[in-house]
């Protein structure tokens, strides 16, 4: 009996571990959970995270889409990942339409002469080289204006005045920054001449916010561009008064040439599903004003030292990890949509992924997008976390605009959400600079990161990927 | 006997209250202390201060001396102090040269090419059209660039890297700004090209602060400018690697042809003593980048409000109040200095003087430069501002830069002394607007002001003006 039966019990119980491994309650094993720990804990008392994002800032600096800075990114993308012992990297091509800004002034003419601080939004066209001077229409948001009468705006500039609030989780980016997309067309559509918003930011400096705008076809294209805080103030206060106030606006922004700059890819080769890999990532473009180190110097800094910690442990983890530094988001995620394309055939492959893309504060909840049967793995993760004061939140991550098209062939995604309490002070102007990142604070997003790409590439279950959720 | 001794007790009396009044123990009447209570209420309640800033950083904004804004604010100055019913307003001359800023740009030309942002510093002489193109070689503050060879800055760029410190009292500014001052003409000393000084600032934005600085006679004028801190910062790290960095600078300044201002003077005429006065005022000028809210539209608006709420008793004060509206302080104190000057003959007529010159943070304590006899008075006038948080310093009161060439004459002078936490953060940037002002905090100056103004408008003593002290 003993022996008759013996075999029939290993079989059941390989079963059941097979059972476990794919479908029913997948977790982690103790020692990978006791090696995160470790790896968490190296990731506080010090990383290469700070020293990537000065290497960055210093180095190559501001790295808009398209540029020479561009270039020099890439350069330093291949360079950087080699240096810390990759073993694979390489690039990946993503070619996009170009812009480049020009002169950007503008002043009261009337009734009390005084500068403006401007700056062009992305892919804004220019005026003519003397300027554009007309009266300003004031609206209170983007609503307000598409629901004023057709000529409200005739032969006048807009100005829409809404504030954006703040928020630690960002929400109120989402609200405020439809001024800035979608603002110029619908102010052409009431017959304006020029736009000016005021900045998608939640400081009070004296600059001037930049981003994207888009045009909607068919619609006459009109310049532009966003006034710092205290200047929209200014404009409002004069406005108060009940006088008609005059602007003039210069913008010598222009289109370019289409451009090819590359998605730069450093790979750890899992040691048993090599093809199999978890993303990590961040973008390498910023815009051009400032030197791009909360957007996203910090991203790039924190994936790739997170990995670094990992190629230092004794043995390759199972699966691969990717440290993608995608190219060009900030015109379009672009570089996130080149990676999708070309690596639609074999989407199934990548485990899970996440993206930083949301300056350097410290993380505080950490969501998931998963199959229900990993969500008991994910809270063994976030265990792990814990100690860095970072909750599970829920099922729903976004993962990240990069990920956006991965996500949308249903691939898993984690958010690791960061405090951006402060982030929209400096989004996108001059003052994103390395001196606003907390050394502390992003010790504590590497040690989140190397939690995560570790355990997920142990992983003996998957998180749904390939499953095509939505 | 009772006839006959009548007038000798008056006599008495009356030798009595001169003794008091003149030389012993001069103190206020219950009376004008309830008054001066009830005007720090009326201040902190509300008052005219933050309209009066508002309506000077909007209708005319930046105002640097010589510039059409500086124009525009003597016109805004006399007509405001009209409109508040001041019983006498004037104006008097004050003769300057004048400089104006052009373009301003500098960029890293190697090893890692990237724009730097910049300001020139205030009556800096041009480069050429092309620009300046260096080695940098940097100092660690004014100090190692005197100690250094005399060939040490040979052919390059000297950059000066030391910070400011923060500090309440503004404590500071004064190691700093040496550099700014007189750094030109020691890097020239040194066969120096061209300096770059880390701005005089204590914050962290992406702003360069101007200021004025000098040349030495006999020593070669080299253009001198101020980089923003995160550009210091990244020069620093620039050069901590150990190679050799190239700058280009372009400085487009020049000196202009002298200008006539004007001080702005409003008057509360006095009802006993009309020919005495105490003056409290600021300087109307500002630099060209901001707004002059903070730089010194606080100042305006704290002292002719404080003037406003003592227009508004039922009488007029004692003795006369002069609201000084000066001219160009910025460029080197003129307005103060031409006041001196024209009053030179005429000094012992003022009784006391404060001028507002830091800022809008509230005041924390009160300096005074009195005779020994009329402390006591001031411990009186300290009570009633004591619910306003602030506190006897000493005697020692410097009394605000306009001042310094009447306080040179013997005048006695009180220093309201603001906290400066943050005053360095905004000083002399495009960063100084409006929004910068807390409206609580200017009306708790106000307060301050009032009583300091009505109290020594009615003191029956003197405060040791015209004895000469030092």
């Amino acid at each position: 009996m003993k022996l008759k039966y013996f075999p029939i019990a290993i079989i059941v119980t390989c079963l059941t571990t097979l059972d476990v491994a794919a479908n029913q309650t997948p977790s982690f094993s103790k020692k990978d959970l006791k090696i995160a720990a470790e790896l968490r804990d190296q990731a506080l008392e010090g990383s290469k995270d700070y020293e990537i994002v000065e290497s960055l800032t210093t180095e190559v600096g501001p790295r808009m889409a398209g540029t020479p800075g561009d270039a020099a990114a890439v350069k330093w993308g291949v360079a950087k990942l080699k240096e810390l012992g990759f073993d694979k990297v390489w690039t990946e091509p993503v070619t996009f339409p170009t812009w480049k800004r020009g002169v950007e002034t503008a002043e009261v003419i009337a009734p009390y002469p005084q500068p403006l601080v401007i700056t062009a939004l992305g892919f804004s066209v220019a005026t003519s080289e003397e300027g554009l001077t007309a009266e300003i229409v004031q609206f209170d948001d983007l609503d307000a204006l598409e629901k004023a009468p057709d000529n409200a705006a005739e032969g006048k500039i807009v100005f829409i005045r809404n504030r954006m609030e703040r928020a630690r989780d960002g929400s109120g980016y989402g609200p405020a920054v439809a001024a800035r997309g979608s603002g110029a067309s619908e102010a052409a559509k009431k017959g304006a001449l020029g736009i000016l918003i005021r900045s998608i930011g939640t400081d009070t400096d004296r600059m001037a916010h930049t981003g994207m705008m888009r045009y909607e076809e068919g619609i006459e294209k009109i310049p532009a561009a966003a006034l710092s805080a205290p200047d929209a103030d200014l404009l409002e206060n004069m406005i108060r008064r009940g006088k008609s106030v005059t602007v003039s606006m210069t913008i010598g922004a222009k289109s370019g040439d289409a451009y090819t700059s590359h998605n730069v890819i450093g790979e750890i080769t899992g040691s048993e599903k090599p093809e199999e890999y978890v993303i990590i990532g961040a973008h390498l473009d910023s815009w051009d004003l400032g030197t791009g180190a909360l957007d996203d110097g910090a991203g790039i800094g924190i994936t790739a030292a997170a990995a670094k910690l990992i190629l230092g442990l004794p043995q390759r983890p199972k699966r691969s990890i990717r440290v993608i530094m995608f190219a060009n988001e900030e015109q379009g995620l672009v570089g996130g949509k080149a990676y999708a394309d070309a690596h639609k055939d074999d989407v199934q492959n990548i485990i899970t992924a996440a993206e930083s893309d949301f300056g350097a504060g410290k993380i505080w909840r950490i969501d998931s997008k998963v199959k229900p049967e990993a969500l008991p793995a994910v809270k063994q993760m976030v265990e792990v976390m814990k100690p860095l004061g970072i909750a599970y939140g829920n099922n729903e991550a976004g993962g990240g605009p990069d990920l956006i098209p991965l996500r949308g062939k249903g691939i898993s995604v984690f958010s690791l959400r960061q405090d951006g309490t402060d982030y929209f002070d400096y989004h996108h102007t001059p003052n994103d600079t390395l001196d606003k990142i907390d050394p502390e604070a992003l010790r504590q997003n590497t040690a989140a990161y190397v939690i995560f790409a570790y355990l997920s590439a142990q992983f003996d279950g998957d998180f749904g990927s390939g499953f095509h959720q939505k």
